[in-house]
């Protein structure tokens, strides 16, 4: 027997599980933040940025779920999928690493989020654009908190700035999957529902571009590798995200609060 | 809807359920040296130690569920128990730590096990008594494997030597907790299904007293620490065991090879 639901491949369903899973994984990884920030504020400030990110997940997989029609809630679609019919980009499945990792990740994907959500503020699907109108403030507040963070560790301490660095060169890698065309991005264009994330590729590096100038970073140089968790095929991180995100829910199949 | 099973409070039932709990979550930590070993023969051979106790986990539980006789079989009994009902030691839920704390847990409760298993050999319980007899000669090879390692690390480099006593320091409080008394004990002691654990403790001590000595090892000040795994109380590592442990049986209910 498998406990599992299938997801339909309709590609407005698809664009949205993108969306709504890098969401929902990468509050999952920040979660683990919780009681081990480096100071006290932050460690709030890292928790209340996860919970923002389970809200759009929440109301992004809500709605994928309507749109796909086959009757699945926001939890069935959080908590009762196998691995490959996750759609996040595979950067948020990663291990949390130290606090700079955890800032340069927060802040080079809330500067993309930030304008996903723009974008989508003026879909042709209303609802999503509803969603969109809220969910920009928040990852504009992310942006700026983790951007900087990332200004002060890149100029502090020799290890914080090393430190800062190493972040930015094991992260970037991964940040050419958001950018890689498929046809799930053209028919969201197509039909209106929302950008083609590639075509958000310049506006996000010259976006980022000052800050990391501002850090004194250097942008690592492009590498062939490129990561594939929005087509379903993660990193070996993510089976034991998904063991630890889903357990309460296998083990408690429908339980609610 | 809980998916969880319910296991009986029978004092046989919980005594075959310390023995073999202790036996699985043992191997699902020593599972993870898997590809981790500083070297290769020791990586196969942590494996092969690791599948030694799955052996004997499942001999004790499917034992265990026909003691219970409530049709419980050893995959039901592995996977789908809440954590409350696990009845492990805590020293073998802790994290896998470096290759140092890995020998001497081995090592420390190997030594522990042979003692249990050749007092098993003369259970009341036949088929008890005959998985002893496999058993002992399974975790007398582990003590003997693992405490060469004791020494050889104690004796190498200065810091194998300070990874070595750092490993007996942090392992050393939780083997209070097989000796502490109590009912499933004196049980299990009345009508001879086995022996008192807390009858043991000074065989233990001499057993691995010489070896601890050769090693030049000192042996921790005793502390009022007492680790509670066997009653059910376990440390906050032990969720995260279980949901690596039960994720696929819970993904797949009933799922078999």
């Amino acid at each position: 027997m498998n406990a599992s639901i299938r997801v339909s491949d309709d590609p407005s369903v698809q664009y949205l599980l993108r969306l709504g899973d890098t969401c929902l994984i990468h509050a999952q990884r920040l979660a683990e933040w919780c009681g081990h920030a480096p100071i006290l504020e932050e460690d709030i400030a890292m928790t209340n940025i996860a919970l923002d990110y389970i809200g759009q997940a929440r109301a992004l997989l809500t709605l994928a779920g309507e749109r796909e029609g086959a009757g699945h809630d926001e939890d069935q679609l959080a908590y009762l999928r196998e691995e490959r019919d996750y759609r996040n980009l595979t950067l948020v499945e990663l291990p949390r690493g130290d606090f700079a990792v955890a800032v340069v990740r927060i802040y080079l994907l809330a500067s993309l989020l930030q304008l996903i959500w723009e974008a989508l503020a003026g879909s042709s699907d209303e609802e999503l654009a509803a969603i969109a109108g809220k969910a920009v403030k928040e990852v504009r507040y992310h942006k700026q908190h983790a951007g900087d963070w990332v200004i002060r560790l890149a100029r502090g301490t020799d290890e914080s700035a090393r430190r800062t660095q190493s972040a930015l060169d094991m992260l970037w890698p991964y940040f050419r999957e958001p950018f890689s065309e498929d046809a799930v991005d053209d028919h969201a264009k197509a039909t209106g529902l929302g950008p083609r994330w590639a075509d958000l590729q310049d506006a996000w590096l010259a976006e980022i571009g000052d800050t990391l100038a501002e850090a004194g970073l250097v942008t690592p140089k492009a590498t062939r590798f490129e990561s594939t968790g929005k087509f379903g095929r993660h990193s070996e991180h993510m089976g034991y995200v998904l063991a630890d995100l889903q357990h309460l829910q296998r083990a408690f199949p429908g339980g609610v609060w």
